[in-house]
């Protein structure tokens, strides 16, 4: 791992790359995961690398939805393993929700290295090496997923996830919240709460909006539901990335 | 080498995340060059992969600086050094530059393994082997400079730079010239003259208005760089890749 000198003003940006690159020598992330990286990087700066009023408010309806789901999972790539991987248990802990292994290019050595990169963060129950269910409708290996997981979940957060599986999950009757930082991608457009914003500002911010929430009757949690715009939330984060402005 | 068919309508941006991927392998570019690679080609995707009129202007402002500059220099890294070996080159040959490798994750074996590929296209003399002056106010390796090169220069071309050591260079008084993607980057907004544009695209077109200017008085570059307005250059492409138009 090459060292970072923390005093660059993109300290953060530039962690968050090196933590993808080190995942290749992990094998936990892929080099298409490279490229997919860097044009979210691209994504990021024309959102001024900060949260949106609009992805704050996602990502304060992500926590209510959470809290109300009965069987949330948190499904996990490599690229999400390897950016935020102490985060994601945080709020797998924290929500209650199972963690599942969930891979576009699936093999079974990146699914068991990112299960051992994931528990030496401190994860124990990570899903995804036995998949007895598949998703309907795709094809291919990326269909698979358990059924104890993902396949029987009410609710799934998917970061950085692929659009095709996002639309699998609706048409299960599955509520998605999706991460992402192109809202005109497949997955922001198909998702029941779009979070446009770095996973690495979304999750500990999903995170500070659960605390406050769970102290609360669950009639805060469907208010704040009920008051949600995905629309806006993407056309927010749109309007941003084209004009600049919000 | 992966072999691309010369007929994809896409052909020149493929061969050139090619010579990124081949840079790996010579030791001469990293995963984090790719990273930043696949970000300057969602940029390069939302300019329509096309030089900008801004950006014409702004390479014919850099010539006429590299034509009165009395020691000019340009700034080579790993994705420079594979992207357009030849090019910059002829570059450095036409406008009496001096080239010297200088890299963010500097090690011995990159920086003889960048000067070792350009000397197959037909360089001499590129410095960077021996550093023995520092930028002031970087911290790290990414500091080092020769004092016969990048130290002593009056105008440093730096394409696919880090911000931190455009903002020294400007603050040693040197002029700027940045090649990048990225109208909202450190860089760009740094740059003395900032080119908005492919490295690929720009460097010839550097070369062939450079071909027009060196044959004309001092006079006329002098003219031409007191109606270059930066911020002219830096708004135009931002504006052309929120809005999709200029």
């Amino acid at each position: 791992m090459d060292s970072i000198p923390p005093d660059h003003p993109r300290y953060q940006s530039l962690l968050l790359r090196d933590r993808i690159v080190s995942g290749i020598q992990k094998g936990i992330t892929s080099q298409h995961g490279l490229v997919a990286h860097g044009r979210g990087e691209a994504f990021d700066y024309l959102l001024s690398e900060k949260t949106l009023p609009s992805a704050n408010i996602a990502a304060k309806a992500a926590a209510a939805q959470l809290f109300l789901s009965k069987k949330p999972v948190i499904s996990i790539n490599g690229n999400t393993a390897a950016l935020v991987p102490s985060e994601i248990i945080s709020l797998s802990n924290l929500t209650k929700s199972k963690m599942e292994v969930n891979l576009f290019h699936r093999t079974d050595s990146r699914i068991h290295a990112i299960i051992s990169h994931l528990n030496s963060f401190g994860a124990t129950d990570v899903l995804g090496i036995f998949p007895d269910a598949n998703l309907p409708e795709i094809s291919h290996d990326r269909a698979k997923v358990t059924s104890e997981g993902l396949y029987s979940s009410d609710t799934v957060l998917v970061p950085l996830e692929d659009g095709d599986r996002v639309k699998s999950f609706n048409k299960m009757g599955k509520t998605t919240i999706v991460i992402d930082l192109n809202p005109l991608s497949r997955s922001s457009q198909s998702a029941t709460i779009p979070i446009i914003d770095n996973v690495h500002r979304a999750i500990p911010n999903i995170i500070r909006h659960f605390e406050i929430i769970s102290l609360l009757p669950p009639e805060n949690s469907i208010h704040i539901l009920e008051n949600f715009s995905r629309n806006e939330s993407l056309s927010e984060a749109e309007k941003k990335i084209r004009l600049g402005t919000f």
